[in-house]
């Protein structure tokens, strides 16, 4: 049996404005779960999976902010909640944003 | 005579991290100076010429970010500080950014 909190509401890239896209990403916890779910396979990533240093509260504001701004994408399977990176429908919307975060510093 | 004030400290984008880039243009007051330096000539802009809400401390503020994210260089022209956008410099380091802010939304 699933979970019964809420599913996550998202936001699909094509109603982010950009200055909404540009402070999700503005932020070191929110780029590393970026670049961390461009490396891993989608569905693949549970929200406690990732290598940041923040508390489970704070984590899911971080996910708040980057369903938000379209950037990712959350299913709820069984207890866990996992995460896809939506790449091309951001890819799309904003040209060559994602591309500057996942190439590094 | 010049203004005994300071002249203003600069950063070259290629000294800017990409967060300091994102964090300096995830905001309406930044993005719109940068628009308008955009639309007009190098040097002819004081930064009290722009259309924003905001006060004279708040302001230099802004500035001080647009400068500390290599995106402004400002000089000071008798009594005037004097603005231009570092349109070249910054596209080479962050390359398709600028370009997503200018295009509007």
């Amino acid at each position: 049996m699933s979970s019964h909190r809420p599913a996550p509401e998202h936001t699909h890239p094509d109603d982010v404005p950009l200055l909404a896209a540009l402070d999700a990403l503005a932020d070191p916890v929110r780029i590393q779960i970026v670049r961390e779910l461009a490396a891993s396979q989608e569905w693949t990533r549970a929200c406690g999976s990732f290598d940041v240093p923040v508390r489970k509260a704070a984590l899911s504001h971080h996910f708040s902010v980057l369903r938000g701004a379209g950037l990712v994408e959350q299913r709820d399977l069984g207890p866990k909640r996992v995460n896809r990176l939506r790449r091309a429908e951001f890819d799309e919307r904003f040209p060559g944003l994602l591309a500057l975060v996942l190439r590094g510093d």
